[in-house]
């Protein structure tokens, strides 16, 4: 068996029904910037989920894309976010809201999460008006950096002191496949287009080449988001790219099926390392595992297999963090599985 | 025969080599952020056009994102580009550079181009510092918005100017390919890459999916730039996707035989329309063509074509754009020449 | 006598009523930030000249802030201001705007102003939407640049197509004073509140040693602005210093004296360069003046008088603007008209 | 007596030198935009104590200027600032810092203080090259927000630190004066202009109707500053000013003998409060005061007292603040003493 990366979902190109739609329309013209019959189609069947929420989809190339554009848009330059200080608009994507004028207000996450209370105290420590910027955008994950979720009762809490404080809810999906294929999930995209303005499903970590899809439940923001997307230089000439996948990935619940079997893989090796004896900082929800494992072991693993090694938990233990993802295999999560036991004999 | 597109040259996917190669390549696993083997071929294949110039080479996914990049990645707030009045950060990009905050001086075109004497109208007519903002980039298009080519003389004479007056040049390739495999073009990607700071290679419009090659000869953008990147949000997860086109499309000469084919179809066709009795209002020099045609006969040509119906001429007679494609077929400029004979009869 | 400058209207300090109210107030403890009592009272004086328009005063240190201010708070990120070429904002503030992310759409200036046709045909070459920013705001001067009035027709026409188009009027009033005081003016303060959503009331050229007075009657802008200009940095501790210079030249008239008497000079000025035989290359409306002097002529005034050679007018002569002030005496004027007889004799 | 204000130093109009100096220059003519002769002298004078670091002057009309100008003229779009958590430009300039594009990393603070082990901290935390932003720039004032002062010794292993790593440093000097002026200070303007890239001199709180010098010792930063200054709307058409004000604070040592006199009246005041029998929350060092006081006395004095009530301390008691200026008299300092006695008894 050659080397194997469990660093992250997003180490293959596509899913192979997605190349296949790629090559069946190849030569078929179509309009450009978005008016394509596909980028039409996979509106309509990421629409049919949301009943008569009937918001608006739009489709861009990546998730840094998708928060600059939603955000820019929503926000006067006065206004500011609200996220958790694990937020992927806090720490890994160089400052992009900033750059776009907005003051980003960090909370200390619980298990990753933001809660009705932390956002509160957020809205009392910075109420200092007209000197300090005005919250007006509530920013959260799901699944969260660090794999956990939002229970359909959290997501209902959050939204609606978001509602009564005035404040605008937005979803970041980067891995919502992944959060609404866990078994413990109990939200569904119709709930999450009802209780935020805006969210996005991502495609590049479930299967799709790339593309991301925005959903925008709020009224106020429909209208102009087109122009917004062009300005940040998102609007493809070849929207088709986006849609096609989307279409692929929707057309009979594909996304689902790519996204629960990376939970099933994450379960699966998440069984196998603690039956070996390992521990976990945080309970495997989805598709990413924080087991603590020896040093030494570590080691070894690592002649065979790519994977990130989160911190130091103690002086000869570290957590790693493993990903699985729609192409990994049973074989895979086994041969990883045969390190340990062969670590233990 | 159905009915054919002249409206652009991205209303199909992608040559199928491309297409191919993705197949291919599918589920390797590479590194994600532009750090896979595929893009480290393709900055190799297009660095071997430069000689020792070894410019910095980014792919990003969309032509407006190229210019964003540079531009705000090149200046300070304090300073501003210089553009023609035609050019495609002026007009089509939704103020995309004004967005990242830099002043556009536009200058009046000469047959689509800059001139030395245009630019340095521009920098006596805003040297009133500090209360103009300082010109400090110049901004230009090869082949232009309007299809014309800037020949070697030209472009040294510009490059020249900017050295003497510490002006930054971009090159925008949006249709560089159009441009490079004209019948008149004298210049390389070489002699781009030593008399410009910048320039990108337009991958959308020559058959990729999707993707902009830039190239930075300037010394000072390097290290940084892949910060702008991400912060923009043109950092793909995937960035094999954008790699993997420009490999092939660099590996045979790919994009200089589909840019030829292109421009030897607009010749064809522009043949044709002058066969046929039609006039043009500019020459026909790349794969865009502009033809005067009766309104009565573009009227019949409607039922089975489409393209831009330009502006009016005169009272009876309308300039219609036609734009031919790596995906155009003889077939199709013979059919449309067919139309112009029927009309005839 | 002592060198005169006429290069401006503002080389000198302010008003004596204006100091005298500084020592008088000085050691009075007031709130700060602008919720003092004599800005306060600078509102309601303001605000009386409104009626029941009833806007909303701010005051601010520069009008360069302002213009930033109003259009960075009444505008989204893709939408866009158009301005006459010879705009304030176009030529004079180091792309100001730009910086807060807007694109300038500029339209030739007549006799300096913008007129309902020439905004109508920027509408109509800005309307490839989303491809093109929004037209979203119409900028105005009064008195403009060159020191032409707008009419109360002519202001009402641009106010009425405004709002036809749905786009925000904003007049620039660095000189308001000499616009109102002008002989052939017909606009009153609350024509203007009534014709534009937002405008300003240049102090600075009218007596102040700074400050210039923002009114809003846009509803939407309102409640938001404190926040913007604390943001800008526009938010002085001592807002008092602002508030009392608006107080004293509201207070009795004192503006308007100021400005009627720049005027007056300038009409005198005028008179006396016309009778010594020269021509102007625009009527005198207001306070600047741009009479045609022989080079000769020219070179013996600079020996006792300061002011900008505007532009060569032939071989021999050229165009020089003089701008006259509150400041300005009748002996300065008659000082300047016994250099013209001199060179005459 | 009338009722005292002690809720900040910038409640009054401006010292009467200051006042009287503008009375004999108001009618002298002179050069618009800063280029003026009371600006060039306050150059001078401030720079007469830098030594031979010989920094660029100029002066704005708000520290909020300050800060915006400093920061986004020395940064590029990627590169963020390192800030104390509890930094003005944290917490009370509405987001101005991130609406000219930057992310501000904030780091606990100690004592109101930046360490080099907490930005050495912020630096590690913030390596994830290039999804965060560059840590280029750290911010720091003196005196604090909570009134405490960085001795020599800090500010040097600061400035270490930076030079090691690259990183730009600015000092906020809004109450530079208060620091420079407290009994335990060691640093003096040239040791700071030679450990600091730039900082500024904050007038506004020392006697100044309003002004704030900006130094910039950094070389790169001097010759385009100024395009940023009118750009952002700080440049004054009546520059002088700002500068007749710096040169009477600087012409024979009133900005120092203002700052002093405020921190004796601290004294005075923190003397009697501890006489009185309370405790203080932090030291007082400069003109700031935190003593906790019972609510039943806090209500007393708030009779003929306006001061903020900080925060509450316990049940019965709460931490206020005081703030002395140079214009506080020895009989308000007795006059707030004398409540004190009067409860006690």
């Amino acid at each position: 068996m050659t080397r194997h990366s469990f660093l992250d979902d997003y180490s293959e190109g596509a899913h192979p029904d997605i190349l296949e739609a790629l090559l069946v329309t190849n030569m078929v013209q179509q309009t450009a910037y978005g008016d394509d019959i596909y980028s039409q189609e996979a509106r309509g069947l990421i629409r049919q989920h949301m009943g008569d929420v009937d918001p608006d989809v739009w489709f861009v190339s990546s998730g840094t894309l998708a928060n600059i554009l939603i955000i820019s848009a929503a926000l006067r330059s006065h206004e500011a976010v609200i996220a958790p200080a694990s937020g992927h608009i806090v720490v890994r994507e160089t400052g992009a809201i900033e750059a776009t004028g907005h003051k980003i207000i960090t909370v200390p996450p619980v298990g990753g999460k933001l809660t009705p209370e932390s956002i509160d105290a957020a809205l009392k420590a910075n109420a200092h008006f007209p000197h300090m910027a005005k919250p007006r955008l509530v920013y959260l994950s799901n699944a969260t950096e660090v794999g956990t979720l939002y229970t359909k009762a959290e997501l209902r809490a959050i939204s609606r002191l978001c509602k009564e404080r005035g404040l605008l809810l937005l979803l970041d999906g980067a891995r919502l496949g992944a959060a609404l294929s866990a078994t413990r999930n109990d939200l569904t995209l119709k709930d999450i287009a009802e209780l935020t303005d805006f969210f996005w499903i991502g495609g590049t970590k479930v299967g799709a080449l790339l593309g991301e899809a925005i959903v925008i439940s709020n009224q106020e923001l429909r209208e102009e988001f087109r122009f917004h997307i062009k300005q940040r230089g998102a609007l493809l000439a070849k929207g088709r790219v986006l849609g096609l996948q989307f279409r692929e990935l929707f057309r009979e619940g594909l996304y689902f099926d790519l996204a629960r079997h990376a939970n099933d893989m994450a379960m699966r090796l998440s069984s196998k390392i603690s039956n070996a004896g390992y521990r976990f900082v945080a309970e495997t929800e989805t598709n990413q595992l924080f087991p603590i494992l020896p040093n030494t072991l570590i080691e070894k693993i690592k002649a065979d297999f790519d994977f990130y090694v989160w911190e130091a938990h103690d002086e000869s233990s570290s957590v790693v963090r493993l990903v699985t993802s729609w192409a990994t295999e049973e074989a895979h999560v086994d041969a990883f599985a045969a390190k340990l036991e062969e670590f233990a004999s």
